[in-house]
């Protein structure tokens, strides 16, 4: 059941005055429940009881928030058909999907209980005395890390599940010993309530100290601001826009005591195609891009929203072919009105510029729903007018026309960092690709071959993050057990009695 | 020979008005050579160069950067007598620590020519294809790093050779393939240069492309804003004031792309010593810590001005043996006129703090020479007076006298972030510690038993920053090889065919 107040450690609570409610976009009707702001009294409250857990959590053992990780997950699979039709009324996507993200939202935290087994994310170096050295004898010196703090965590819009409440920020930050206060997301706060509630009660369940999580409704940016400077906060997750995470990021510069943000934000995800790829493969290419730019209505991060090629008639034909196939496809619903609103406007602005022709018919939609289209450009054009770089949020991708190589490695050269790249290619084409694997790589934090950005598997080797704009900071992924990285610091121990030493640091 | 110019690749250049000179602080003379400030265009020079030798230089293999720095490792010896003799009128310190300084500097740069041999430092993660997994296959994942690119470096004041224009931060983004670009310090111009022309001669002698360094002269601050306000400047090293780092943070985090700067600056050192270690141990304790806290005149990163204790008549035999025995020492020469006015100030400004005692004898000093002195205060007061956190960068320490070890935890966990801490104990003490090692090291970067924290290890395991103000990260180090995490960032690679696949992540 939903009541609409926010956890404060394991407490419900609804001090406030201000209300909401969430919108289901498909019936473009508000849901039912009501949910009130966190007043600052709580969030006070909230950050109070993670900071006096943190003194406990920092010291549980590895073995211990396994437990309390594997106990969120199994808490999630309990909330059965709820968890799933709350879901779909908050974001519009279909069962299916919330089926599949919950599936990779228990996988994640499963996939951190499973780290916490070996002591390989610790970082360690050990270093024995040399106490006959000259002229000084060396000391014995080991390291480890040591988990920040409690970390903030703002969730996604676009994955209510797996990048939000209970997502990789939350469960990496568990898994290291950094208690977490989650800024629940306006426009799903009613799975995230639910999500809250398997969290407190899997706490409660393995003996976590109150104040280990807690959840905070909120529609404004004021519970957000408050939360980032608070000086017992000490690490920011985030997943969203530009915009948020930069006034984040800024926010955080800010303190007193300036904390790391990580933002996962804004990418358009360029992909090279080849002309030797659009002899062989364009119509296939054309098929398969068709349904990645339009997968889970373009609301990737990782939807690709750019297509660099040499002008060809092969180019033309693809781009013709994809713009058709695209309409083919059911539009579907994006997640809020505000969001569809933003990608009529962003859509309209790019489509708007000088050049730029839209190669799509245009599509009738019902309220909320997504058109879906499909413009071109020439790369003189593109280059010049940083407007055609703007993220639009939704199905939408645009086609440059290259005049020849050195002007598209001259675009790739100079587009804002993204979060992924992609070669489509023909084997013959290898050896030639090594200037625009360079050139592409510095851009990107992941490069692809022959597949499609969309997807984002959950591995040791995933990167998810990437050169600012795509991440706030490319030495640390979102994505995989090594995003754990982002909430410990190093710690060094010098002469140490075995005794003092951490577990993972001591002899044999 | 000391021309007074900059190094804009591999020119030296001095197109500019403004001059300034060091000083000789023992003489209180200003030393024969003349430095001129490097201008904008000269700046913006050595930047362009550093953006076209990132082209190529990101690219060289391990090895040939591994000749390069063992190159400049040689260059800076075949530097002789020169280098001993101008360090020397420019810091103040002794020859035995030019000597001392150098070997460190040149073992420095040899040690990350070593870790070049081996893919260790790479972040490396390797999840193969399961092309029959359901519902969907698995792809080929392979994680690396890359390198940031250009990276601003300002040394520091106390370490001419180890901190500075060759020191840490240099040497850690030339192994990992960032060109340099450093400001250089105008408290040792001369020094810096002769090191400067070092660099630059072996990276000619080992075929690195021109921009691989520059070294930039300035006396005042615009030089180094304009360089980390530079778009192609990609991240900051920093050692030295808090003020000073904060500043550059703070540019870095108002660019349109926000930059990665790891500063080391300002730590207190706190350390701990036990009723038993202050009976069986105290006046040895005494006399090591007089030695400590005037070493390098007090100017060290990791000097100790913080000792806490619980009140006892032990207590204060201890501290007043500390201060007997720091003025039997011989005052020695600060580095700078401003930094002798500076500590001046400081001391008083702490020693004029209510409730705060002097307990060493005055000294009569020369001109920039410290009057090393200790203080004593007691708990309350020290926990009601942040003034007292304060850094007095010179040989100065304090003797909290706690009421309980109530009041020593309440101390240790209300202290800013530090470089390091220190437990002085017996064997006896140790199962009774623990609360006193788990709040200090959340506190530290670095936790010592029964030692002293001037002196830092040049080791895998050394961690050398900590959470701030003592540095601006605490995730990453300054010291040790584990330095290089600073300045690369994430990359994977999916399905990506073996040819362009670097050569770390091929198969076998």
């Amino acid at each position: 059941m939903i009541t609409g107040k926010s956890y404060i450690g394991f407490a419900q609570q609804s001090n406030g005055k201000t209300t909401y409610k969430t919108v289901n976009p498909k019936l473009n009707l508000e849901n039912e429940w009501l949910f009130t702001e966190a007043t600052a009294a709580e969030i006070d409250t909230a950050v109070a009881l993670a900071w006096s857990a943190f003194k406990e959590y920092r010291n549980t053992n590895e073995l211990d928030r396994a437990k309390f990780l594997n106990a969120i997950a199994e808490e999630i699979e309990a909330l059965g058909d709820e968890l799933v039709q709350v879901y779909c009324a908050e974001s519009g996507l279909p069962e299916g999907r919330a089926n599949g993200e919950r599936n990779r939202t228990v996988f994640q935290l499963r996939s951190f209980a499973e780290m916490l087994q070996s002591d390989d994310w610790k970082q360690i170096a050990i270093d024995t005395a040399l106490p006959e050295r000259t002229p000084a004898p060396k000391p014995d010196l080991r390291r480890s890390v040591l988990p920040l703090g409690p970390v903030a965590v703002f969730g996604s819009s676009n994955f209510p599940l797996a990048y939000s409440t209970a997502g990789g920020d939350t469960a990496s930050a568990l898994a290291v010993g950094c208690p977490v206060v989650v800024k629940s997301h306006p426009m799903h706060s009613g799975t995230g309530e639910l999500i809250a509630g398997a969290i407190v009660r899997a706490a409660q369940k393995t003996g976590m100290p109150e104040g280990v999580f807690s959840n905070l409704n909120s529609e404004g940016i004021e519970v957000g601001q408050q939360l980032v400077k608070h000086p017992k906060i000490k690490a920011v997750g985030f997943t969203g826009s530009i915009r948020g995470g930069r006034a984040l990021l800024d926010l955080a510069a800010e303190r007193l005591e300036p904390i790391p943000v990580f933002a996962e934000m804004g990418s358009i995800n360029p992909v090279v195609i080849t002309q030797k790829a659009l002899e062989e493969n364009g119509s296939k290419w054309a098929q398969t891009y068709a349904g990645s730019i339009t997968l889970g209505t373009g609301q990737f991060c990782t939807n690709p929203g750019l297509i660099l090629g040499i002008k060809s008639p092969e180019l033309t034909a693809f781009s013709e072919e994809l713009a058709s196939k695209i309409v083919t496809i059911d539009p579907m619903v994006m997640l809020h009105p505000n969001i569809k609103s933003a990608y009529g406007i962003l859509k309209s602005e790019v489509t708007n510029q000088s050049g730029v022709e839209v190669l799509s018919a245009p599509l009738e939609v019902e309220a909320n729903f997504a058109d879906q289209a499909v413009a071109t450009v020439d790369g003189a054009t593109f280059l010049s007018n940083p407007k055609l770089h703007t993220e639009v949020f939704g199905p939408f991708s645009i086609v440059v026309q290259c005049d020849d190589e050195a002007q598209l490695v001259e675009i790739i050269e100079n587009l804002e960092g993204q979060l992924t790249g992609t070669i489509l290619a023909e084997n013959s084409d290898i050896p030639n690709l090594n200037t625009i694997v360079d050139e592409m790589r510095q851009r990107v934090g992941r490069l692809i071959f022959n597949g499609v950005p969309t997807g984002v598997e959950v591995c040791p080797s995933m990167n998810h993050g990437g050169p600012y704009p795509s991440s706030t900071d490319p030495r640390f992924t979102a994505v995989g057990t090594h995003s754990v990285r982002r909430w410990v610091r190093l710690i060094s121990y010098q002469s140490m009695p075995e005794a003092l030493l951490p577990n993972e640091l001591k002899n044999g």
